[in-house]
């Protein structure tokens, strides 16, 4: 445990995060995704579903404003058009997390696995529902202070 | 580069912190301690002095209040009541971080070195500056709503 960060940010997930650079991308993905035959790295977090996740990692990831869209969810096949439930909630973490201007693109499935092959690291939730799936851009941090606390 | 992350706080570091529980240790040396002889764990932060890094760690790492002191410095050899200029400034670095009231004990040379050689990790810096060390003993976070940012 530290000081501010979610607990849902263990130590895999933390050096993940820290190792990625601008253009590198993060999938979250469900309990049913096949992570371990497409992920180059993966961390699991089974407690939780995969909103709870983008909460989590966009305290502390800032998502790219160069690529548009950085932020990606996978399409419902047969219903391109589709909202499923967990789709509808990353859009509402962020809402709360003041990205609500950020752009949220769609991949068709297969788009979408070539897209978490080549992911830096992916992260699969214990998200029961389909379509728990979103891939992120990371940007930059531009220079401040350290956050006191 | 992660939101609100002081930039000292590299990937290994991050991982370190978090995999790190209550009264579990973590050591900053400086450029000359014999890091890897006596650490379990090493993470080397060439790039900053010893009180630097006990700002940055100290922006997420709990100390411990169970255990005191739960901060520890070295004796100078042959001066134990002297106050080298790193100790000097990890005080200054407590008392910013609003932990001026921690007591922080010393150890002579040897009993130092057995605290480190115990220590979860050391971080080795790149402190030229002799007596640059310090020890800290991890303490709890207390349940609270994650940071928004």
């Amino acid at each position: 445990m530290l000081i501010g960060i979610d607990p849902l940010l263990g130590p895999d997930l933390l050096h993940a995060l820290a190792s990625m650079g601008h253009g590198d991308e993060l999938a979250i993905v469900d309990a049913n995704f096949p992570a371990a035959t497409m992920g180059q790295r993966i961390v699991e977090v089974r407690g939780a579903n995969s909103p709870a996740l983008l909460n989590a990692i966009l305290s502390l990831f800032p998502v790219d404003t160069f690529i548009v869209p950085a932020v990606v969810t996978m399409e419902v096949v047969g219903d391109p058009i589709a909202v499923p439930a967990p789709v509808a909630e990353f859009a509402a973490v962020m809402r709360e997390r003041g990205l609500g201007e950020s752009e949220i693109g769609r991949l068709d499935r297969n788009a979408f696995y070539a897209r978490a092959r080549g992911a830096f690291v992916i992260v699969r939730t214990g998200e029961l529902r389909p379509y728990g799936n979103v891939l992120l851009v990371k940007g930059v941090v531009n220079p401040e202070p350290p956050r006191e606390s």
